[in-house]
């Protein structure tokens, strides 16, 4: 093995022909890396690729390579006929450069303070140690995690194969940015038999997930400060949208019949948009009663107001017919409706829609025109066949069977193990059940202490932004097998009995 | 076959069993719009299952069904004991309640003039027409449409096929907000090794996309109204990330030395961000110059404002190194380096990526702790297994060689069909090429003169947001072969005597 340990004798260079970084590499940073400290002096002559070949002991085209490329990023100089020299107009960084070697962020920083954050980003640092960490498997009971245990896996598998190998080049191209036709078509008769929407495809918009469709609408609906009515409590995701859009959340209460709407129209008559969860409120899990909904449509046609309907998991309705969608009321154009296949599909997969109002749809045409497809658009086409070959509504079924039973099964487990303590509603939709406290306990006590034991319960309180009207513990139970439900509810009696005692 | 016409006496109902609408569905429909209409009024008295279905002519149970999603949806009320009635405080709608088989969006509205927009999306309503249209079919010289034809795209369906068949229930579950971490060490080294960017995984967050990325950083950065440099002319997507994550957009000219940043220091000393493209400026395709990089970093580091470096397309540099980033010259921690692989992939996979700098990594996950994966976990699982198998290098590889190939020819074929109209500027990176107009023409009429025989070019007047210091023309020529190249310059070439003509 050859080595050369060189030493440009004019330059104080050291290459190490044994590194895994190339030779030119080396040669490049080293020169680099000595002209912005300094020690080559701008306007220094460079010795010529010839001599610094020999005295390195490397090919010429090596240092060449080098030469050439610190030229083509402006450390060098080269005239046509003269020699090589550092850049006469350097403006010198601080003396210890970083080696490229170095690695580690937290050595490699000067002591700087960074860029300034935006006033909200910076609440976002101060609290961070609080939020929730997404990002780690789910355990019983954490809301919101659909059964997937029961989710085909292979089939999905080998739609997406099929897809892909037969995918025309437009696929592969950017696509439309309201979405894949085929899909939109696909979205635009599932909804309109299963949920009561009234749609042709043209008004499906695919987007990347609920979030990004609150903050499309919501983008198009306000002028900074408007006031958009939001459920209290409520999901989170809902009043950080509206604060990234600029808008003002103004939380309205939501009872027994759903979100009160004369609250609304007394605390913000003039809100721009009315974000509700009809069908199944999160996470209370009660359904706007046809009255309010009628005086919501109402509100929202005489101040031309926007109704941003999520409609996350009504179609997991354990029996019978799914809930009506509040959009298929909508005689004035008001709602935009939202759906997501995030939990009637899988989390991973980032695709969700919006159903906008015929006279909006120009509009939200407008929005996209300029801007790249939504959303993977193979993946898109693959969710199009799933959805057209009869897969998805099969897949429905089986998972509005399995919640039913998953939910009676966490019903009967709770009443074993925590009677006395814990008062669980029934629920007939969805993947989430909430139940209150008999005692009088912090419910956020009780989820710390059965967070301290491995099981993952929400607290009700920390759903309001107002005034806390209620305690309580809301459970997800779709992710969670009838037969490991038990040992959840076990500890969970255990947590109980340590918050009581503290 | 049974057919079943069934007239409900007492509710002047209509059932037909031929249809494809189940006969509860019917019913349904039927039931709910007469009540919405006030035919059947608040409170009265609705007969017995048994009877409905002896007048209707079908089973009790379909009536049941009807009936009971009526109740859960408050039309109905049934009282234990007590007969159905239809619920007493309905507020009605109008009287022409849709049927539900009305699908044509412009018919089935009431006259309505719809929600109102935000300002700024009134302003987008009313320049859609002259919008582009993202979603048609690439056509050559459409700048940004990358080399799809030598896209391997039977291997990346195997890839995409492979990780689907052995996904881990992990990947279908919601997976980390900051990206999957086998792509993001992936990404690490690939950017570390092809363009000296400094960064551990750590620092590197998956994105949607450019856009995505722009909006995430803008949203940290910017409180409303504050000012941000951008690039005149410059990337569209740009001005509008600016504009919609509520900032001030200050354009500052691009010279042959890249942003002026002197320029910038006298027209907004105090904005937070300067968005730059400094290894290949878009459209002009210069390079920021090293004094200009150290200027930017220097003011960006007094101010504490931020450097938001886009990427785009600087790996294809036709020959030689790709030019180091602006970030791996960034001591301060100022620069968040965002790239994309819409070209280096394809652009209908929507994956891209930003490398925070290390004092803002907590800040990026915590604005992420809440929030979804951003991408689709199996696609991103997908992109890592091709980076990690080389499958990625060497298509990179292979483009390059393409570009340089593709440039050279169309330089080839502008100078034999348009010499003495257009001046081509030779180029060395990227899938861009400019060319100014030699004769004093509007770019904009020859433009529309070449849409309208079938090319398409950009007209550089439509990238200036300020005064208009230059006219040209941009052409892309990724996705344009060698062959068909010469076709798309001869019509050109008559297009251009047709603008000189008028």
């Amino acid at each position: 093995m050859k080595t050369s340990n060189g030493v440009a004798s004019s330059l104080l260079l050291r290459l190490d022909s044994r590194s895994s970084t190339p030779l030119h590499e080396q040669l490049f940073e080293g020169l680099r890396a000595r002209i912005l400290s300094g020690a080559l002096a701008p306007g220094l002559r460079i010795p010529s690729s010839r001599q610094l070949a020999t005295e390195l002991d490397v090919a010429r085209s090596t240092v060449l390579q080098a030469l050439d490329a610190l030229i083509a990023e402006g450390y060098l100089v080269a005239r046509a006929g003269s020699c090589t020299r550092v850049a006469p107009e350097l403006p010198l960084l601080a003396a210890d450069v970083p080696r490229s070697g170095t690695r580690s962020p937290s050595t490699r920083l000067r002591a700087s303070r960074g860029p300034r954050l935006a006033d909200a980003a910076r609440a976002l640092k101060s609290t961070s140690s609080g939020a929730p960490r997404l990002g780690a498997a789910p355990r019983a009971f954490r809301p919101g995690v659909p059964a997937l245990d029961l989710f085909p896996t292979a089939r999905w598998a080998r739609t997406v194969s099929r897809v892909h190998a037969r995918a025309s080049m437009g696929l592969f191209d950017g696509g439309d940015p309201s979405g894949h036709a085929p899909l939109r078509e696909a979205i635009a008769s599932h909804v309109s038999a299963s949920r009561g929407v009234r749609c042709v495809p043209e008004q499906v918009f695919i987007t990347a997930g609920t979030q990004q469709a609150f903050d499309e609408v919501l983008r198009l609906a306000l002028n900074p400060g408007d006031s958009v009515w939001i459920e209290d409590p409520g999901y989170p995701g809902s009043h950080r949208a509206v604060l990234a859009a600029g808008g003002r959340p103004v939380p309205i209460p939501v009872d027994g019949e759903g979100l009160d709407v004369s609250a609304g129209l007394a605390r913000a008559p003039r809100a721009r948009v009315a974000l509700v969860a009809p069908s199944h409120q999160y996470p209370l899990g009660v359904t706007l009663s046809l009255s309010r909904r009628m005086a919501l449509l109402q509100w929202a046609e005489r101040t031309r107001a926007w109704i941003l309907e999520d409609d996350y998991d009504s179609e997991f309705r354990h029996r019978g017919r799914p809930l009506t969608a509040l959009q298929g009321l909508d005689e004035a154009g008001c709602v935009v409706y939202v759906g997501t296949f995030s939990k009637s599909m899988f989390p991973g997969l980032r695709l969700g829609f919006l159903v906008a109002p015929p006279s909006l749809v120009d509009v939200f045409c407008a929005a996209r025109a300029a801007a790249p497809s939504p959303a993977s658009t193979l993946e898109q086409a693959a969710l199009a066949a799933f959805l057209a070959d009869g897969h998805f509504a099969r897949h429905l079924r089986r998972m509005r069977a399995a919640y039913r039973e998953r939910g009676e099964a966490l019903l009967d487990a709770l009443r074993a193990d925590c009677s006395g303590v814990l008062v669980p509603r029934p629920c007939d939709t969805g993947m989430q059940l909430r139940a209150s406290l008999a005692a009088p306990l912090s419910d956020l006590r009780v989820r710390d202490e059965a967070a301290r034991r491995g099981v993952e319960v929400a607290a009700l309180s920390d759903y309001f932004l107002g005034r806390r009207r209620e305690s309580g513990l809301v459970f997800g139970f779709g992710g969670v097998r009838p037969d490991a439900l038990r040992e959840g509810t076990r500890i969970l009696a255990r947590a109980l009995e340590a918050a009581r005692r503290r």
